[in-house]
């Protein structure tokens, strides 16, 4: 049972532990791969931002999200929300069980639409699900992302209605 | 005659005469229409960013940009800048000279490509001077802007090698 409740700082350690290896990869998130843990916990949790995190049974932290308004005046009926899974929690819907409850709560705080601003995309999966759950490539930007591995490869904006 | 240089703290008052209209109509750029000129100049004038101002032999200030790096990690190669023209200055090619000044800047700093994340596409003098210079509409984001008079409006990704 995966159960979303909101991040508290006492989170802080469980939530870094699922920013790390992501952001230490560096092929799905344009963030810095040396980001230090306070600058990436103070993005990931930022004022700005409501964060969640995604807990089992026992309130093991298996993933992660954010929320926020993607513009300011004239855009701010547009959510914006970024995810990640822990490294040890792939393949139990975690990632959809986020985003479902994110698109609920977005509507629930009046947004009307939702927009991923940079999904990779060399990212696959990620990729497949934001089609499966409804969104739409509105925007290819491209070369945007240097993938350590594979190189430039372009990045998508996707949008979806709530 | 207008020429570029970077602003400094003493350029504030003559930065907020730009920016203070263009935020007060809400019509070209997704920032709250009510923002306080120290939150509008933090913005515009903040760390991430190098600040610009165009100017006239009389030193007065005829527009003002800005330019950062629009995303992080492997996404750092790709410059955003923003571009404001003083009210009583329009007509006179000010918005172009600040944009060829900072595709120069950009590329002398590294900068593989421009991207702009969100211009309205009402407004028409915008879109149809950054295709001139050579940007390409690489997205379309359905009804993302409220503009105060039109209602609900697209606004483009747009973007252009450098």
């Amino acid at each position: 049972m995966i159960s979303l409740r909101m991040a508290t700082a006492h989170d802080a350690d469980a939530i870094w532990a699922v920013l790390e290896p992501v952001i230490r990869a560096g092929e799905t998130y344009a963030l810095d791969r040396a980001m230090p843990r306070e600058a990436a916990l103070a993005y990931w949790m930022g004022a700005d931002k409501q964060t969640l995190v995604a807990v089992d049974a026992a309130e093991t932290v298996l993933g992660t999200y954010y929320c926020r308004a993607n513009q300011a005046g004239g855009g701010a009926h547009v959510a914006n929300c970024g995810y990640m899974v822990a490294a040890d929690a792939g393949g139990r819907g975690v990632a959809r069980a986020m985003a479902e409850d994110s698109f609920t709560r977005a509507r629930a705080q009046g947004f009307t639409a939702m927009q991923f601003n940079f999904v990779v995309a060399s990212n696959i999966p990620a990729v497949a699900l934001w089609q499966k759950l409804g969104f739409a490539i509105v925007g290819r930007l491209p070369m945007a992302f240097d993938h350590p591995t594979i190189g430039l490869v372009d990045a998508l904006v996707m949008h979806r209605a709530l």
